[in-house]
């Protein structure tokens, strides 16, 4: 469509028709009927995805037995998965691995930080950052005392609380809440002007926009697998660590699969070299074999495509909710410039709970982010146009209509 | 057979046709032309769980996809498993749950225990303990530092060892490499009367052996989901915590999972009452849900009938490989009584490697233990008398012929 011209669900055809990434949409399974806008906190199954899980289950485990941490290469996983995430994050070689969750591997890169920075205990942070982010960061500061501290600030405040007391400077690139990014590039470096060491939290960076953790110096980061990258629900997360780092980081959590002759049973910890010291435990092989799936597919999709669609898709969205819902009280959240933000689309609304239940029984799936936070994902490599539309159509029938004051959307769940 | 009384594959088979728990070996996927005797590393795949994880990954995931959190139960399934296991280890109810790696809970556990013991800075464990149990405390300590440290003694030195410096008695119960099980409720008698926390590693022990962890007032637990509880590759472990200790532990690592309301989004981490507050992040789906598959199953067994099956294996393959590999060079290394032993025997030889690798290739699958340990489980789910006796052939064979010395054994693999 052209920008000013008239947008129609046919315009927005057509522009599916045209999409060099059409033929990625075949790749998942989608249910009928539904537009799936939460890709952002649970990504679409890849078709290759149920078979693999089947042959990993059937043939390697039930066939193959303890044979297939050789045979099927069940040992190699992690870091040949890692290695793989490192491409999309425009790391370096052998700087990135799959391992435990975001939440565990954040508490490693934390700990391995503050020993990096001996004298320096605080670790800065965004007000707005993750939540567990900063939980991680504040229960290992209480587990290590003695002044290690989280110092939260707003976002505009972190060039001027960044001091010779912070040793590391956590942030999350793309914001859950709000779909903000951060210039990772630009505030790594006033972070080592400081001397402090920059983590970056890629939860809703990996597989959604370009990133270049290597050219940007990034120290470390960690990321999620079953987000934009597809991986599974659960699935394993990953992280990274500047190569340069690697010969003196140490990891507070020392596991077998982490020692450098994980068979030879000694009894005293000695780190194996590089990137694999950071792995800790048994990883889950179902969920990893399957992560690769998803991994595999965001690597055949060039970013710059997927970054452009998705760009053109979240204009598209806010343009459709301020012609469309005008009025309705909703309010964009999400920047517009394009460098300031991610791959989702975020809107205030003082009823957003009852509204974002409206949607999804109408089977437009988004999500809710407390307090008023209605939450949509743009996902190009399954996402299409006219989808968007059809959305927008249904919240604005929700809210013309105030369906969403249905007595039976107010009920709150487990999961939000 | 009636002991003393002459052996042989017929009165073997016989056993198995009168086996009580014949019935189970169906439950199980197992390759033909395989005697299975490393479930104490890897557990067999119960049928159920390859439709499980195909029910996980095209149902729930693709077509559920985000809603699956609530409508699936997601939610639910690390403390609805984790309640299962705490049935089979003899916990208290609301005292288990599943969640990371065995040692990445190892970590938590340790980290907790020395809070709850303020001034007592020692982790006392035994020098032969499982490698990775003894690393995750040595790392522990030195990022505590300050005079935190993991003293190692032998095991009968453990009662002199236990001093007013002692935080925490680390054991595993049964041990990895020689099968020698420890008296759970008189060591920890014996901690408790020094006040010390007692904390054991149930890896070889869960659906294994019978366990009374509230009974044996164990404090803490931490235990594997892939061995003898047959959860599959690198299934999630689980942890227990004692419910007097509920209300004053303190974990290490605070992830969302573990908040009091994780879909608050509270800035500030608020620990969740109860068990709940030992998760950390999203679990692994797949993973986890399949690990149901083979705890289901241990509970349906009688924990009585399988260790008389076990002990009545282990006793006859020791009997075997005294009656027909005399001479060969192998000594048994599993205590003989049976309140000093898990479910596994180990034979000591000096070409244990590749003795290993001759045995594999015939189809009998045990592991290799370095130095020079042939280790063989003993799963009484699935294993039947006369695959005993077809073992201790194959290996008969293997050191009379010396088939062992073709140089294709030699060669040493990633994992052992």
């Amino acid at each position: 469509m052209t920008p000013g011209g008239a947008v129609t669900r046919e315009t927005l055809a057509a522009l599916d028709a045209a999409d060099p990434l059409a033929r990625f949409r075949e790749r998942f399974a989608l249910p009928r009927d539904v537009v799936y806008l939460d890709g952002n906190s649970l990504g679409a199954m890849p078709r290759a995805a149920s078979r693999r899980v089947a042959e990993v289950a059937e043939r390697e485990w039930a066939e193959g037995l303890i044979r297939s941490w050789n045979d099927a290469g069940w040992i190699d996983l992690a870091t040949r998965i890692g290695e793989k995430i490192g491409r999309i994050i425009g790391a370096a070689p052998a700087s990135t691995i799959v391992a435990d969750s975001t939440s565990v591997n954040l508490f490693k890169l934390l700990a391995a930080a503050l020993r990096l920075r001996p004298g320096r205990r605080v670790i800065l942070s965004e007000a707005g950052n993750f939540p567990t982010d900063l939980y991680i960061a504040q229960g290992l500061a209480a587990l290590l005392g003695e002044g290690h501290e989280l110092r939260s600030v707003a976002a505009e405040s972190l060039p001027a609380a960044l001091d010779e007391s912070v040793a590391v400077m956590m942030l999350t690139h793309v914001n859950y809440h709000t779909g903000a990014m951060h210039d990772m590039a630009a505030l790594t470096a006033q972070a080592h002007a400081k001397g402090a060491l920059a983590l970056w939290d890629l939860a809703h960076s990996a597989g959604a926009v370009p990133l270049a953790l290597a050219s940007a110096q990034a120290d470390l980061a960690v990321g999620c697998g079953y987000k934009f990258l597809n991986g599974g629900p659960g699935a394993p997360a990953f992280l990274h660590v500047a190569p340069a780092l690697q010969a003196q980081i140490r990891y507070p959590i020392t596991g077998w699969l982490a020692h450098a002759a994980p068979f030879a049973f000694e009894p005293g910890f000695r780190p194996a070299t590089g990137i694999a010291a950071a792995a800790v435990g048994t990883p889950p092989v179902l969920s990893l074999a399957c992560l690769e799936c998803g991994v595999d597919i965001a690597l055949e999709a060039p970013m710059e495509i997927l970054r452009a669609k998705s760009l053109a898709q979240s204009d598209l969205f806010m343009r459709l909710i301020e012609e469309r819902c005008a009025g309705a009280g909703l309010a964009i959240v999400t920047p517009r410039e394009e460098q300031r933000r991610g791959s989702q689309v975020s809107l205030r609304h003082p009823d957003a709970w009852p509204i974002m239940q409206a949607l999804i029984a109408r089977g437009v799936i988004g999500d809710f982010r407390a307090p008023d936070v209605l939450r949509f994902g743009i996902t190009p490599l399954y996402l299409r146009y006219a989808e968007l539309w059809d959305a927008v159509e249904a919240l604005r029938d929700i809210l013309a209509t105030e369906a969403w004051r249905d007595p039976r959307y107010a009920a709150r769940r487990a999961v939000t």
